[in-house]
């Protein structure tokens, strides 16, 4: 039987597959790119992070994030007109994956012997770069740049863990900490409407 | 004397080099851009992979890449206008390519002890991924995530290495077919003008 | 105390942070995503070039590079306006950080036994891929493709690194010429507007 967190990993990368699906379907790629889109968007940010670490990358030791894509896809083919009404459903997911890849970037880099402003980068990237290689596949420029808390939640959340860390709590207390706080951090940001200042452009 | 898998790869990354070459020449990209465009979709692909299965990338143990690439840039400032008369045959150059590197991407992650669903992954990457980093230089979303079968032929010609494999055939047959298949798979799908269905596109 | 290479690193991080800050703030990006970019453009061609040669990015195990361009954020945010009339101060700037990148590149990749023509393409990786890298985020085609020599000036002296060896010089003599060359090559190319060859363009 599936583990809490594997349950939690798998809506993840459901999430986060569906939104890379869905972005490839508005540029009318075919099923194939669409996949590929969808695949890069749910594992891109944690194999950018087990490169840097240099270990070998989750998928490729096990087939489940495949699968996943495979369903989301599916899911994207069958109920597609639909999913216009689960945009918050879509929302929840998509911040509960953001979450929940931001605790297990933190803590792999922490078990590997990583410092913690290290760890809190290669969380941050679990959780936001496959959203950035998204962006970059359908060429467009990478949305959590420009708009909302997104990454910034990843970062706020790798800062609780380290706070709780420094005054000692248990590991597990970390973890849940930090995902609650990158969790509430982002839903708080996209309710409040609360955004990053805006660099004032002026061209190079 | 070089075997005939080196001639072959030689073909392969020449042709790979040209499609790179010319579409960075169609962007007016200077003769250093077009080089490593050039290089780049030649050797993309095979680098991701070594990255992803922790090898040293296959370039930078053989400058042979390097000169094939320097070669291809002087084929297309000597003979560049003429070139256009030639696109059938640099289709079967490439196709050739794809072919191979997707039998080399295949054999060298099974090679490093890897399962058959990954070396299918990376063989399709060894094929298809250094065009999309070709587009993604030039700045166009990538040709193969929305146009004719490409890397899906390479994901067939790998489930057929996997098949051949099953049966217990030698391994030089298994890559012999896997290369056919390739091969045979984006030829037919192109002549019979086979594409595989477009996500109806709903904006996110 | 830091040592004369160390401040030259500084400089150059913080210039090529800047380039990047500068173009993420005409695109409109918030704070936080001109810092990744800057980020990213400072540290993005090295983290390729270790990934390569398979050993750890540098800033992984110093914190330097995210404080000097948190450094190069803080500067564009209060000074931005003025930033303009600075065009040549941050160009010679530039061209420091690019010609110490590239020496810092061929070294690294000498002392980890690569032959000479690895060494340069990585010393030349790590001067110019960032500014790649930072191009693609921000959604535009390279300009090191299209303008200017740049990358080729670290081709420069990279072989100019090589020839200095090949003589005898001592590293240090073939380090510092090295960037002298790097630097020069850059600075009278812009002065006399060399320019590459275009390819002339044909569609595919």
């Amino acid at each position: 039987m599936p583990t809490f967190v594997q349950i939690l990993d798998f809506i993840g990368t459901f999430a986060f597959a569906i939104s890379g699906i869905r972005l490839a379907s508005a540029k009318r790629f075919d099923w194939f790119g669409a996949y590929v889109v969808g695949f890069v968007t749910a594992i891109g940010g944690g194999t950018l992070r087990d490169l840097l670490l240099d270990v070998t990358p989750g998928w490729m030791t096990d087939p489940i994030y495949l699968i996943c894509t495979g369903l989301a896809l599916l899911w994207v083919i069958l109920f597609g007109k639909y999913l216009i009404h689960l945009n918050n459903t879509f929302f929840i997911f998509d911040t509960i994956g953001l979450a929940l890849f931001t605790v297990v970037g933190v803590g792999k880099s922490l078990a590997l012997g990583f410092p913690f402003w290290v760890a809190i980068i290669m969380g941050s990237m679990t959780g936001a770069a496959g959203g950035v290689l998204r962006d970059v596949f359908i060429n467009e420029i990478p949305l959590i740049f420009r708009k909302e808390i997104y990454a910034m939640a990843c970062v706020v959340g790798g800062l609780a863990y380290w706070l709780c860390a420094l005054v000692g709590l248990d590991d597990v207390v970390c973890q849940v900490v930090c995902g609650v706080v990158v969790f509430l951090t982002r839903i708080l940001a996209v309710k409040y409407q609360i955004c990053l200042p805006v660099l004032s452009g002026n061209e190079h």
